[in-house]
């Protein structure tokens, strides 16, 4: 199969997420050269062992100029300083997308930095992992699951990117960029600084005794620090509504154990259980 | 393998974690006939069906008299509730353990109510699961897990009881009350509050969005109402402190982003990822 016109892939920021869709798109496209940028001489020698993609160069024009797509993998404060300088490097007409997990920041400097000179789709694939770097790269990562595109159904480009999620086994949903931050913040963001302070709280010495229920909460607590912090500071307000949210609530519950009203925390653990058995099903 | 003596055991509270027990139990010892108590017709209509248990019986003086062993698994308050009125129908000698997820009430409770008249064994197997019910009952759920007990490795009937969480697969760890009941606030009690809230405020229309880091730290926000909502009383104190050392963090995290201070930010999340490792290696 082949992603319509797309010969050449340019990737700039080539760890897990971008090194596991390398895998996946040459499994599932013919046709398709792809080249990265190491912006370290010591990231160059890693990615040429590796093998995960055809070419690897240290000169960020080189992967861009002749690329018909360019996939944008790093951080999201990195994405949004790198579109500038890329602009001036794209092909014209180049489709550009990118996978950072917040879109609002990224979209509007896309249009500020790229207008009309590329055509850039915003993407957040949901499958990201405590793992990082290329080494941990995997080809079935983006198979059953959902990718968000920040663009409308309509928008010229789509029909490509489509394919490429498609074609790797997700499943595209559309989505505004300001709406996606914030449904986004309530169900990974905010759960990762849950994740994370859980795990800043409880001593070590306590850990023998944790049970599958503390591993589960603390899981991604073992996620990147630089991926999270640009995706916290791209994503503040929402995170500070949902924090503010999260300690009305805390604050209603502890009321409640304080007043030791049995019946009250039955009930609300009864509404919850109901919620939850609609997220068991997912 | 005999379980020394014991040949007759009686359970109180037979769901999820008793009827386990008792497939264990049988598999693991010889000699053992366990009869359960059923408070209600329909309870006791459904354990007949399910063949668990040796008896089912509805009246709890049965399954209590002859018993070498009496087995309470019930929620934390029903185990406070029916010691008194055990303590007149036990055997003299028995040997009366429990299975509650906070130990200092219980510990209290028996030693006022049991006295001298039977040896009581405060347990916590550290293998509980959102499921819940007698017909979810597995034999291998104490198989590579934790058993804390809350008494001093010298005290008259532990050899009998270590004996019985050795022999289901269990990895027995003494513990005081008082100390249990801070540590297991901190690993699960309060990880479970924060479960709870997380999904009582995720609107259920972003469900389609989440990915798995939503659903492990939701996962346990199926567990059941009586069971927690009586844990969470009786660990009141220490889930009080629990909560506002948490909300003291949130805090302390929505200030820094407030500033946007990124490099506090990556420092925090690098110091919790060295802390994760840790809970990772378990």
């Amino acid at each position: 199969m082949k992603l319509y016109s797309i010969k050449k892939v340019g990737i700039v920021g080539v760890g897990f997420m971008a090194g596991s869709l390398a895998l996946a798109l040459k499994e599932s496209f013919s046709n398709i050269s792809i080249s990265g940028y190491a912006r370290s001489k010591e990231s160059y020698l890693k990615l040429k062992k590796l093998r995960i993609l055809d070419k690897i160069e240290r000169d960020l024009s080189k992967v861009v100029k002749d690329a018909d797509m360019v996939i944008l993998a790093m951080p999201v404060g990195a994405i949004v300083d790198y579109l500038k300088p890329l602009s001036g490097l794209l092909k014209k007409g180049a489709i550009v997308l990118d996978l950072g997990s917040s879109k609002r920041l990224i979209s509007n400097a896309a249009k500020k930095h790229l207008g009309k000179k590329a055509v850039f789709i915003g993407c957040h694939p949901l499958c990201g992992s405590e793992k990082s770097g290329p080494g941990s790269s995997c080809k079935d990562l983006y198979k059953d699951s959902i990718c968000l595109i920040t663009a409308d159904a309509t928008d010229p480009g789509i029909k490509v990117v489509k394919k490429l999620w498609q074609g790797v086994g997700s499943k595209v949903v559309f989505i505004n960029p300001d709406f996606h931050d914030k449904v986004l913040s309530s169900v990974s963001h905010f759960p990762h600084v849950i994740s994370f302070i859980l795990t800043y709280l409880v001593p070590e010495n306590y850990h023998r005794f944790a049970s599958g229920s503390f591993k589960d909460l603390t899981r991604i607590s073992g996620s990147s620090a630089y991926v999270w912090a640009d995706i916290f500071l791209s994503n503040k307000d929402n995170l500070l509504k949902d924090a503010e949210a999260f300690i009305r609530a805390l604050r209603g519950f502890t009321d409640t154990l304080k007043k030791g009203d049995r019946e009250r925390i039955v009930k609300f653990i009864k509404k919850v259980n109901y919620k939850n058995s609609k997220i068991s099903k997912l």
